[in-house]
């Protein structure tokens, strides 16, 4: 059985358990307070030097860190990610700019918010963020999905914190493809919510 | 022939130029001033609409941004990669580690001492710079390189800005192990710097 070392307020762990929860994969979760220090520990860092959740061990002992490598793992040979090289490379280049122009804006400003109580520095993370959100809503004016021509785990790192970008206090108004975009993933046979915590 | 848009002084191209040299593929540059906004025309918007170097053009016309989606794509097939799935997947996660833990420290600290003589704000990139190296540290402690047996994208993406760390104002004399793995990476068939403009 695989084990997810995970936290229900993480959107980075929600892409793995959306993942999982899609591919009817089972799984136990443990669950760590991020905020409290939980995944600095000594025994977490053996798990994950970076002290980062999402983490997802495998019944053999090892463990891969680092959720949108996670879904690439969990993803290869499945429908959720194309066969095609390139259409390959196209999902892995949106779950680059996640990680680097989306998350640290937006799931930054988010928790900030909604688990830290801080205001100090927003300007910027929203301001970066709405840029994020722009890219997205061209891409998604001429294109159903991120990657190929169906939903892939592009989707789902791209889904996991512009979805909650409302706690984030960032208004989505302004971009009504993303928001049809927001949608179509959700009505994706399997679909779960980020506070689920049980899964059949 | 392969288009690369590119900068001499960005090491996420820098990764580029190195793995289109070590196999052997031609190509040529085009350079941008990314300082005074040339990635941010509008003719340049419509190659990469989130406005960055490396972008890389394919005789077809089509354009692959995120130099690591890059890598992976260009490595796909040959000894750059691993063929094992997990050893695929360790691979990303150094490369996504690379891309949200490292580079947003170090390579900005470089870039602001280097090319913009920004010295405010240095502190919380070196702090986290140097959390960076350390998690690398003790990966290479046990390990000649980041993923499988061998030399692969990963080493090439965790090269590209530890090397030029200096430049940075960080010193990596903490860090013996990183530094003997500079120089295996150095001593690479086909290696070039990355100031290197011209390739046969």
């Amino acid at each position: 059985m695989l084990t997810l070392h995970d936290n229900l307020g993480s959107g980075n762990a929600y892409k793995v358990r959306l993942l999982l929860a899609q591919l009817g994969r089972p799984f136990r979760r443990i669950e760590y307070d991020v905020t409290s220090g939980e995944t600095r520990t000594p025994e977490y860092l053996r798990l994950n030097p970076n002290g980062r959740v999402p983490a997802l061990e495998f019944p053999d002992g090892r463990v891969l860190a680092e959720s949108n490598a996670i879904l690439f793992y969990l993803a290869e040979g499945t429908d959720y990610l194309p066969g095609d090289a390139f259409a390959r490379a196209r999902a892995l280049q949106w779950m680059f700019f996640e990680q680097y122009s989306h998350e640290p804006y937006i799931a930054v400003a988010r928790y900030w918010l909604h688990f830290l109580d801080r205001r100090d520095g927003l300007e910027e993370k929203w301001q970066k963020g709405h840029q994020a959100l722009a890219v997205m809503e061209e891409h998604l004016a001429e294109h159903d999905f991120f990657a190929g021509t169906g939903y892939s785990i592009a989707d789902i790192a791209l889904y996991a914190y512009s979805h909650v970008a409302d706690e984030a206090e960032m208004d989505l108004a302004p971009y009504p493809a993303l928001r049809r975009w927001l949608d179509r993933v959700a009505d994706q046979p399997g679909h779960v919510l980020i506070s689920q915590a049980e899964f059949d």
